[in-house]
């Protein structure tokens, strides 16, 4: 058979975390956590299937859940999203994004991606016949310049794809960025597609830029988010999309007919458990005493720290230890050292190797010292 | 924006849904169980994230799960797959679907589906680029003229859709139907996509005829099974692909971007149930005595009854009681009877309309009792 995607091989994450099982390293590659999700959740999905919640779904998801994600979003970022007509519930963010770029991008449309970029963008637009047009950023802050994008924008343009906070760099977007972006999509038939996963997760008193606070970029937006990874249940797979009514409209053909609909039980278990706003509002404190723990034990190593603004990746420059090219490196130091990390490289389609690595962070205080300790050595 | 899927409406299975949902009438129209699945099947998720399987699965599924199914389909249809290679657990047999032809059909590429349908084969290929060809079957026996299939086969044809036990008709591919596809197929570069999710659902002593059984179909073919539909679960979404690893390492091409993977607790607590067989030899007899039971019931109405000789679906034609529509009978019988069923005319792309419902029969004995009152009315 003539493949559909002849360039792409198995992910990234696939073949670090094998590498870590097979080698019995530490693993901060791939992004879940070590520890546990709370019990309270998993009694919840418990009492959902005992209760039994164990039938389809509503297409667009149990309505309890989509009510509570609607009331978080209009409390947090001030959007009003209708439940019925705006929001549906995923089998994680990875799907959430495959539908909305399948339902709207049309053979030969372009979408400006940022490199380095989330594996999942550039595979599902060119199934759908798209163009990628990928922007490279620089570290050790990756700021995307705005001058660069506008001349990349052309009739064609039909997408812009937004990460932030950023998987792999942990960049965040700046209210400049904002700004920029308004200006540069007024008037233009561009669509948002925002990848919010990490909503959760930001440092330092920095503030969340959601699509969903501003309304004239909310209304051409697709907003992905996630429970698995703030909830640390990254194997639940549920996750969702908010958008305005004439784009969910057309997210729901394609969802229909690829899941048709999500896991039940999980679904309830999320609604109690989003009652509870510390639950979510809780987790940039969680996260941000882990990222500073592993930050101050890798400032004893040769590795340079870059800035860690939001998510659960920490990532570090290797210059100073070694030229080596970002895989090889990578692997070598799962099998010397290890410790299982991600090449950032992985990230840039043209073979841009900027010699950094991305750590997680979402692992117990004791797996972060081991790694630590043998991160020093390198 | 331009719509991907002009044509495409909101699925038959919502719509009639929500109807009955909003009548109070009994829901005998989309397929699943108003009864719970096994209580042990509960425990067994309840144990899985009790033990800490609440992080990403890896991408093709927990390997004790594919090593269950291989055993299974080698034990039932003697074809032996290699779980490492050639065996994905997916969120669902929809996914499992969308995820094979997205797979394999390039633009312009034909596809042959039998109508009535199940109604994602048609979205799917129209994603992609591909072309449907559809050919209509005819109660009461839907029987496939397959000398209409040749005639329909050309340089274009990539790939043909079988789906048996089948959805809607319940009826099922005999030993006929294989030589005659053999035949047709052999020395031909067309791929089968065989949705075999009701396999274990088959009366009166019939053969399943899956493609596992045939060397020289099996090597072309992606099998998609589910388990929601088998164990009365169809809220968890947890299906599976089989196919050579040629074709698998194209599919999880595509998976690994559209979902990356699939719930862990669930496919831990399926993996376990598997290993009693009688958890999915047993459903037959299961199944056949709500079909016994309904069909006698439905003999006292003027309802004339279709073969079912497999699935868990009762169509009925209503020919001797209107001149109606399929689909505006089928929306008086739920309003003014109280009982919701699936138009067949749904299922078929041009309009046709045979004057068939259809029933689900995973119903409890008195639910069943219920409706059949009910429709002894009509
Ligand atoms: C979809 S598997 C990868 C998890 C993840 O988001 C990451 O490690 O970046
Ligand atoms: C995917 S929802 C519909 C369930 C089903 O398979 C049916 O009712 O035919």
């Amino acid at each position: 058979v003539v493949s559909k995607l002849p360039q792409t091989g198995t992910t990234i994450f696939t073949v670090m975390s094998a590498l870590a099982s097979e080698l019995g390293a530490i693993n901060l590659s791939q992004g879940f956590a070590d520890y546990d999700c709370s019990p309270e959740l998993i009694a919840l999905v418990n009492k959902a299937m005992k209760e039994g919640h164990n039938q389809y779904a509503p297409m667009a998801g149990v309505m309890a859940l989509r009510e509570r994600i609607a009331e978080k979003t209009e409390k947090l970022y001030g959007a009003v999203y209708n439940p019925e007509t705006e929001i549906t519930i995923t089998a994680g963010g990875t799907q959430a994004i495959f539908t909305a770029i399948s339902a709207v991008i049309h053979p030969n449309d372009e979408v400006i991606i940022f490199e380095p970029a989330f594996d999942c963008y550039a595979p599902a637009i060119k199934l759908m016949g798209g163009v990628v047009k990928s922007l490279a950023l620089e570290p050790p802050n990756y700021r995307i310049a705005w001058d660069m994008v506008k001349r990349l924008i052309n009739q064609k343009t039909k997408m812009i794809i937004l990460n932030s906070p950023h998987n792999p760099t942990a960049t965040i977007l700046h209210k400049e960025d904002i700004d920029e972006l308004s200006a540069l999509v007024k008037n233009q038939d561009i669509l948002i597609l925002s990848d919010e996963v990490y909503e959760h997760l930001i440092y330092d008193g920095e503030t969340h830029h959601s699509m969903a606070r501003y309304p004239d970029l909310q209304q051409r937006s697709f907003i992905v988010a996630s429970f698995g990874k703030p909830f640390h249940a990254t194997g639940w797979k549920v996750g969702y999309c908010m958008a305005p009514a004439y784009l969910m409209n057309e997210f729901r053909k394609i969802h229909q007919f690829l899941v048709f609909a999500v896991n039940t039980p999980i679904q309830y278990a999320i609604a109690e458990h989003l009652k509870n706003e510390e639950n979510y509002l809780g987790l940039a404190e969680f996260f941000r005493e882990k990222r500073d723990h592993f930050r101050k034990g890798l400032e004893q190593s040769r590795f340079k720290l870059l800035p860690c603004s939001g998510s659960y990746f920490q990532s570090v420059s290797y210059r100073a230890i070694t030229d080596e090219k970002d895989a090889d490196f990578s692997i070598r130091v799962a099998k010397e050292f290890g410790v299982a990390s991600i090449p950032v490289s992985a990230f840039y389609s043209k073979g841009i190797d900027h010699h950094v690595l991305r750590f997680c962070f979402a692992k117990r205080q004791e797996t972060l010292d081991k790694a630590v300790d043998r991160l020093i050595r390198v």
